[in-house]
């Protein structure tokens, strides 16, 4: 189902290089070297089966003296539409939750801890309700329960069976309050229970995306949810465009902050490979970026506020998921175009010791940003500008 | 003078691959392509005399119906040490102001409106005194008074002469402060007067740079200078690190954003290409990121505090100086390696323009993140962390 116009990616770009100039080029682009890891040979197998790709790797660590390595594995899952735009809810769901079981065997069979979807991953037509084409009567049937809706209870079976903690973005219904739709991402432990969920902070109004139509800014604030493999915390698609949104997570202490995304190229693709990086450098834990793949086509033309005409397509989503460390290394990113799991290695104790070196935390002064902000919100601000007398 | 084990750039070594390949790779890691821009033929004479290579581009940006655009030339200037490290500080100063001289000469005759020079450039024993070194004795006479000391008035002629806003990060002496001592960029308009000053906000304490011992974090808040050719601002180095440092210059609002820097590869490399150019894209203004260039060596070998034995030199400045934009494009980077010149034509136009387009400030929620931070200054602060009931 890929489209074949797009190329797979650029890291594979670069090793047309040679070697001593691939190596310069890497260390400046990409930081210092991961190193591999090993993934056992049946999940090679399964993994060209399902036609879902494997790409691993791990982060160096220095050892300490009084604390044990925190190592610990993560995998992140992009995927493209395995049914057409218009296959009917239940349908799609049932496809969907068939891959998804899949792409979690391979994950759990590579002893992956914690792993994570793209954006809103189960309701596969997500292009169709958020995004373009604007058309609610159906497909906000999708919307379902966080805490015991069909998703969550689908995946907190396998996040039990196979001891991992499961980062699962949906779009919620939320019963209580309204009957209201929320863009969720809820966290099942390894033992199959629901801890908690987090609402998307920052909603766009850009290019398709009309995702301000269907719900608002989300109102759980900026949780670290703390399981028996580390602190995680999940910044949702758009927010990764707000450092301030990073910062929240790291200033409630998360080691890894998840960014389950949906975007497409000629809107953000030269800006994918440095918010999330530039994140876990100045905040000091490691970060996520999963998007999601292929080319998506609609029954129904739409407009799309560019003056343009009408179009039945949505542009490429560009994969190309990646993991940053806090010290400005990352892994490879998974390819542009196909389904792909990326298991990535960490040992947690590297935030701590970025901290140390670069000294970031310390030198913050959050105090006189405090002070800035409580002035900049007001009506009546008066910017610092300074003309010649 | 060139450490002549180090490479060139990145995007020389990129060059090398076919041009389609070229392209794609160009595409992600740079955004969209910036045009060509001229640059007289008598300054490519004057450029090889002096060996200040030049390098110069233009950003594309929209026309609009009400606004005329606003076009203004940036000239960067990165440079080595042109005389040993031992030099005294009278005779390190006059090859530094020649050096300033010839500089600034082919930026005028480039016609740049608004020139910036790399962190507390005339003091060219930058590292003796604040980095590595930590002699204080006599090298301490090279702070100097930021409204008439000798490097502002030297400046303020060419300034006057050439129609041009001037940036000039000193060593500045508070003489009516206890004399005390600050890292400083001192702005001076083009009719040569001086408008302001702003002081360093985030102080390092890392690897080799020990500036905490000369002077403090600085005191002069977020200031945006508006000058005949757009509203600039500066951010001092490790201040490049602090997303908030980049937010409130944007709050005030700054359309072009300076970075005046001097750091070494080991250190920082990977890091380099995403702070400035994360800053240009969330706050929606142009960013200018200039390092030094060079290795240096002193007489007394030191420590660093990383448990290897004393050494003599402090590692390589990198160079690779570049401009991005609010649309997350990015100049080629001068050369890691060599004196010169980075000559950007921008429309400031293109800020809000992005602003509108993606939307970052409307949706930033500032009100959520003062809440945030009032409450994270307080000593007994609970972070939000979710665990397992």
């Amino acid at each position: 189902m890929s489209d074949l116009s797009e190329f797979d990616s650029v890291e594979n770009i670069l090793k047309k290089l040679g070697r001593d100039d691939h190596d310069k080029v890497s260390r400046i682009l990409f930081g210092k070297d991961t190193h591999k890891i090993e993934v056992p040979e049946d999940v090679q197998k399964l993994s060209s089966q399902h036609q879902i790709e494997i790409v691993s790797c791990g982060f160096d660590c220095k050892e300490e003296q009084l604390r044990s390595p925190k190592i610990v594995r993560v995998g992140i899952f992009q995927h493209q539409h395995p049914v057409p735009t218009s296959t009917p809810i239940k349908e799609t769901r049932e496809a969907a939750f068939k891959l998804a079981g899949q792409a979690i065997e391979l994950a759990a069979k590579s002893r992956v801890n914690i792993f994570c979807f793209q954006e809103a991953w189960s309701n596969l037509s997500i292009c169709r309700l958020l995004f373009c084409t604007r058309e609610k009567i159906t497909w906000c049937e999708y919307a379902e329960s966080a805490e015991d809706g069909p998703t969550t209870m689908y995946l907190a079976e396998l996040a039990k069976q196979y001891n991992m903690v499961i980062i699962s973005p949906i779009l919620e219904r939320d019963h209580i309050h309204g009957e209201t739709i929320w863009n969720t991402a809820v966290v099942i432990d390894n033992h199959g229970d629901y801890i908690g969920k987090h609402r998307k902070n920052h909603i766009p109004r850009v290019g398709d995306f009309n995702e301000s139509t269907y719900y608002f800014e989300g109102n759980t604030g900026h949780p670290v949810f703390e399981t028996e493999f580390g602190k995680i915390a999940i910044n949702i698609c758009y927010g990764r465009h707000h450092p301030l949104n990073w910062l929240a997570f790291g200033i409630n202490g998360a080691e890894i902050v998840f960014n389950p995304s949906a975007t497409v190229g000629e809107l953000s693709e030269p800006l994918w490979g440095i918010e999330a990086r530039n994140a876990a450098i100045a905040n000091g834990y490691f970060t996520c970026a999963i998007n999601r793949v292929g080319t998506e086509h609609f029954e129904n033309a739409f407009t799309s506020g560019d003056g343009k005409p009408a179009h039945k397509d949505f542009g490429h989503f560009y994969g190309s998921s990646y993991v940053a460390a806090p010290n400005g290394s990352r892994s490879p990113g998974l390819p542009r175009t196909k389904n792909a799991i990326l298991i990535a290695e960490m040992d947690l104790n590297l935030c701590r010791q970025v901290k140390d070196h670069w000294g970031f935390q310390m030198t913050q002064r959050l105090e006189m940003y405090a002070e800035l902000l409580n002035k900049a919100i007001k009506p009546d601000f008066t910017p610092q500008i300074i003309k010649k007398k």
